[in-house]
């Protein structure tokens, strides 16, 4: 289907004139309509204080295919919500929202969100994020000097991982990858173009995940201890590059000093930082009592974990340690629990307590379905974006034999047509909201689910997946080996060790495609800030424009063959005019944009790929 | 569009074990889905501290058509949300939201919802709402001897009302309709069968409207004072009937005696009830300085207003005035205001205020646009439902030359085929919910829209929305006089009087169709807790079951003449098969259902108009 007819508008720069305005202040917005549809009026609707105003947009000018408006939007609320109703010459109406064009009357759910909040820094919104699992990235030398602790379970670096979640070597099993192993491959990090370092946990537990820390206090002596951990912090900012950290703030572990004290002494203060009832017994994750919960409604709790200079949120952030912001574990349950619900307090306090010690922290919550209510202002940045991103793209590209799962999905991610996948990235996008979106991780995969080449079962279909992370709006997040195509069918198995030792062996081909797509993303502010405008699509074919005043691209992906796909060169130019179909990476051998008949562009058949073209 | 094979499931007892389960208990819930797409597995979707998780759903039985699933769902938080996953035979999935089914996946917006809190009253469910404006309503022979205060401009009950927005006589036009005018009447609003009798203001204010009081402390004597109130009560009352009073909690007028004090001293405690700057000047409603907004985040305002025994919302639930609940008026900005929202606060402290002083109260808040995040629980139990249902009906019946608007839209409400409203009704009923829609008051137009009369044009298509108001889930109001066929373009020109004087010239035959369809409610559980499945759509033509355990009916509404519709008789039978097709009601002389070929009942052709069969 042909979608560049459609009316647009999103929360960029070529249709917003302030992405984060003032309470109270008047914001110029814009948006296009098409000829094919003769628009008679366009009304901007928002609300002051929960009731629905309309104030009329005025044409600004126009050429044969396209018709801009502008209107001016009181921020009247700390996110400003709003959505456009067009009267057609034909006298019908239709509302285009942050989903889409609707011909019904919809409920507020997708109106377009523009908060008055400060966005989350430039270096976060314009990173590309390399997730590191400490203990299977690198082993430096010094490890060898390290004694196995007495819970784990030693492994060989070239030994396959144990991955059945139902061993118990599984959470055992320990490789012993250190911190300065990851100073030591930071060349590899910049090569693949990565601009943020983010560490699974560095704490101590008796796991080789971390999640389940002894205390808050210090790293892990098996990491190499504070000194590691500060000399990695000082490697990566040597570099230019950014360092977070990943902290739960739903639970400790049962082993944490915090839990022992308390369990050991019902008057000590920490008894109070969990859930505990009359008998001891307390809340868990999930019912799990290796991790019970802690009460975010408590005073104590908060000032010790996230919010003040004190707490842990920021103790983390000033040197030696310096980090640059946290990953928040669990952010979706934290603080809620039955008919408790502090989670958005909770949420405000750790930023706010970030921005204290570094005023252009960032914090990324994890949330594995709708954050849309958790991200919409004052909390969390961004989200890991699972259900916006990750799981629309899988569906499109996974193989039809893959048994990989979206979190929690008790059968097999299906697979689905390009116009169902566009239905839910455009939900999710409008859902979210602009902001959120473009701030949030655009995942292929994580230490917690299958890896994207064994999703795709094929390095081309792969490379799709990755060309898509790099060009949709969002932050792109690569779980480290992805870009040598390393493969996992569940979390764990995804955890496996980095072959430096068979460099050979990888491929370097998708090495070079995420370079590529990473030198791209930085060189075109249309892939980091530019709008989002649907050209086209069938099932194994997504056409979009990214649009910016510096300069628009256009991009096709195809998850099979298909014919050529001409597009009217009227309505896919820009605000500054269609200019060139040059290829600026492909994955597919595609050839520039041609002209097609009757005022059309052409791109060419091919397929399965990416292509990126400056327009 | 035929609908009938859609899965289905929705929070009526035949698919919901418990429709106000206790926190942390287990409920029951069913769905239904077709044998013409077999499914292979149903697996339940619910979150637990907003983490999402699965359960599989069991087979319970079939018949050739259909295939009934049934789950157990666990209310881990005051508000449970969930869905279905369908795996069909064919490998392919798909979501069954409140708003129907889905090929791609959604965010959590159409997610069903069951709330563990009490629902409304037995008796606001299962309500027909009589709206009165006092002043237009009827004049007892006490009113002629009440001289006419200095604000007011006459008029005689014959006399034409006022009603240009900009006119000042608009509010002042003073017809004396009084409230021993409304008791003596009190016998047609028993014919027409109402069981509440909901009053606009009662309050002394210098407007015919009175959303202007001077105080809250004692009712109008230009209505009767608070003896004639009293009257009223007891009158309703000793008719088995119920009587809500109209309050408005944003603001007060700036003769209101709170506001006079607060003026005229600075060191009154009034003066905290409102936003003074310190100018002296104030925030009021959108920017009306007539109309001076209270501020609900001082606690002395809520304590006088909302919260506790001595509240004004306490107090008129008690004798003598005895009213049964509120009508909330400008519930949507009550509480918010730039950069604070406290609005669920004061919605909760007003239904709980309510409920102390009588257990069975009812509180309804006035909404314009999407009341689903303010009525998801603990605060109102339902709103006045433009936007779920007065907007979409008016756009499916509105006469092609109406100028009537839904409120605020600055463009006449546009005319719709019955596939785009359909998809507004569904939308709208899966993002309030079940309980919140089934609360909710079906409008056809009130003191401020214009008449349904005038929307449609002619009295078969009012029918037609009188009876979709009365077989919808939802509390049907009628504004005083739409039953005899009152005119009125805006909701000013809608207040004219009741013309007792003209008894002749009244719509005998609408009025008639009003009662009936009051007394269908009445006595068929189907249309007041029975479910909603949809039928059949076409432009034209909408058909829908409600189901219940004690008996279903099927609704068909046309809009205009249409042929003959064949339904399978099979998936149209509801958990107790398909009875029989006797003619319950039909303003369209509609015949039985009758058997067609291939287990199929034909709905005979007809229309305009509508009808309800027992099935």
């Amino acid at each position: 289907m042909h979608l560049l007819d459609e009316p647009h508008h999103d929360g960029s720069p070529t249709y917003v004139d302030d992405e984060a305005p003032a309470l109270g202040s008047e914001v110029t917005v814009r948006l296009r309509t098409s000829t094919a549809r003769p628009v008679r009026e366009v009304w901007l609707r928002t609300t002051y204080d929960a009731e629905p105003t309309y104030r009329p947009c005025h044409e600004l000018r126009g050429d044969p295919t396209t018709v801009w408006w502008e209107g001016s939007l009181l921020v009247r609320n700390p996110v400003a919500h709003y959505r456009f109703l067009l009267v057609h010459e034909d006298d019908t109406q239709q509302w285009l929202t942050g989903a889409g064009p609707v011909d019904h009357d919809p409920p507020d759910t997708f109106d377009y969100r523009l908060p008055s909040h400060r966005p989350a820094p430039d270096w976060g919104r314009d990173a590309v994020v390399y997730q590191i699992f400490p203990d299977r990235f690198a082993r430096s030398a010094a490890a060898d000097e390290r004694p196995t602790p007495d819970w784990a379970v030693p492994a060989q670096w070239e030994d396959e991982v144990v991955f059945e979640p139902q061993d118990p070597h599984t959470p055992l099993q320990f490789f012993g990858g250190d911190l300065d192993g990851v100073v030591e491959h930071l060349d590899h990090v910049a090569e693949v173009g990565a601009t943020v370092v983010y560490t699974t946990p560095v704490l101590p537990g008796e796991s080789n995940h971390r999640y389940n820390a002894s205390t808050f206090g210090h790293v892990d002596p098996l990491l190499g201890g504070d000194e590691a951990y500060t000399r990695l912090s000082a490697a990566v900012h040597a570099r230019g590059l950014r360092i977070l950290g990943d902290l739960t703030t739903n639970h400790t572990g049962d082993t944490h000093e915090w839990f022992r004290r308390a369990q050991a002494d019902p008057d000590a203060i920490e008894r109070s930082y969990y859930f505990f009832d009359e008998h001891g017994g307390y809340e868990s994750w999930m019912g799990h009592h290796t991790l019970p919960k802690v009460n975010h409604t408590n005073p104590a709790l908060r000032a010790a974990f996230v919010e003040g200079p004190d707490s842990i949120v920021a103790r983390w952030l000033r040197p030696p340690f310096d980090l640059d912001g946290w990953r928040i574990d669990v952010a979706n349950m934290t603080g809620r629990l039955g008919d408790i619900d502090v989670n958005h307090e909770v949420a405000r306090g750790v930023r706010r307590t970030a921005q204290e010690v570094r005023s252009d922290a960032l914090v990324i919550g994890e949330h594995n379905h709708d954050a849309s209510t958790d991200v919409d202002g004052d909390g969390w940045h961004g989200t890991m974006n699972y259900s916006g991103f990750s799981w629309p793209v899988w569906e499109w590209l996974i193989a039809p034999d893959s048994t990989a799962r979206s979190f929690g999905r008790p059968v097999p991610t299906p697979r689905r047509p390009g116009p169902v996948v566009l239905r839910a990235l455009r939900e999710w996008m409008g859902r979210l909201g602009w902001r959120a979106t473009s701030a949030s991780w655009n995942i292929l995969g994580s230490h917690d689910s299958a890896r994207i080449r064994t999703v795709t079962g094929t390095a081309e279909q792969q490379q799709v997946a990755a060309g898509l992370q790099f060009t949709l709006p969002g932050v792109p997040m690569i779980f480290a080996g992805d870009e040598i195509g390393l493969e996992g069918v569940i979390g764990e198995d995804s955890r496996r060790t980095m072959p430096w030792q068979r460099y050979d062996d990888w491929d370097h081909q998708t090495m070079a495609v995420y370079a590529s797509l990473a030198a791209l993303r930085r060189a075109h502010p249309a892939l980091r800030r530019g709008g989002l405008r649907w050209a086209y699509a069938d099932d194994d074919t997504l056409v979009f424009l990214r649009e910016h005043p510096e300069g628009s691209v256009l991009v096709s992906a195809r998850r099979a063959a298909g014919d050529a796909v001409g597009l009217p060169t009227g309505p896919l130019a820009g605000p500054l005019g269609l200019n060139a179909g040059e290829v600026l990476l492909t994955t597919d051998e595609a050839s520039p944009l041609v002209p097609g008949p009757d005022g059309h562009v052409v791109l060419p058949a091919g397929g399965p790929g990416l292509t990126v073209w400056r327009i």
